[in-house]
């Protein structure tokens, strides 16, 4: 942020008056411009024991599979996010059975919301950020493919509660090093 | 958003080329400014079947009690801004039993996260944004002095679930009216 989004001028980077964190502030205005993490939503969609997986049609990570997620917009829930995401990027409609994992992201300011459902019918295609959707059973998952590390995470959550049949909420941190 | 904040010229209201919502846009440096949900983390800490509420000292809902919570900065996880959040207002440290309430606020672009916990000591006290801090029974909550319906939906949930000491992950959308 260099200009103030509220009249134009140049802001300053500073620890406000009462506050302990440095802010963007328009001493034009007087705005504190706070900025806080935002909230991927996605699904993790089922079907005869199979998980629908995306392969990427869209940077980064083109060509590498992921369950359908993204942004959470204004004026929605997070499941209402993870509909909308599944029906964008795999066309497809699921019933969920709830939320099942969060991951914080602290590093890059991010939370991603993770709910569970199944497929209410196999009309599933690649939508506009996909290069292709399928179901894979566990034994044939593209491990080696997948797109980022929340997404393998959630599958392997996902294949470990199966065997009891029962999903509790799940909640992990991912760290990146930092050493690149 | 009146001024773009890379550019500082003035942003316009439309819907992006391949978008399908609204956006803030700037057309001189070519900038799309997404806005999106913040979330507010919090915890409901224990204390010998007690319940730790805030009297506020800070509008909205001045002197109203609240659960200790507070918007999530960036580069920290909802568990740890939950935690700070205690420490801010309540000056109170918790052992975290886990995530326990998630709320989605729509209407203001809001998702509400909720820890359950033990206090580790009873040397909590009010701290700036709190006139009082106290421990409550089931039985003296000041229901009617509840500041936000969150909290009250929070407090009805843990008195439900403890009656089975089964506390899983409760998911809610907070819809308010709009006839005002």
């Amino acid at each position: 942020m260099k200009f103030c989004s509220d009249c134009g001028q140049p802001v300053i980077s500073r620890i406000p008056q009462g506050d302990n964190r440095t802010r963007f502030v328009c001493d034009h205005c007087d705005t504190i411009h706070y900025q806080n993490p935002r909230i991927i939503a996605g699904f993790l969609p089922i079907h005869d024991n199979r998980v629908l997986l995306c392969k990427r049609a869209i940077e980064p990570r083109y060509g590498l599979w992921t369950l359908p997620a993204g942004f959470m917009e204004n004026g929605e829930s997070t499941l209402e996010a993870a509909l909308r995401e599944t029906r964008e990027e795999a066309l497809a409609e699921v019933e969920s059975l709830g939320i099942y994992a969060l991951f914080n992201l602290p590093q890059i300011n991010q939370v991603h919301i993770i709910f569970r459902g199944n497929l209410v019918n196999t009309d599933f295609a690649a939508g506009e950020e996909s290069l292709e959707v399928a179901l894979y059973e566990e034994q044939q998952i593209p491990w080696d493919n997948i797109a980022f590390q929340v997404i393998r995470e959630t599958l392997k959550f996902y294949f470990a509660d199966r065997q009891s049949g029962h999903f509790p909420m799940r909640v992990q941190d991912i760290l990146f090093k930092r050493d690149k």
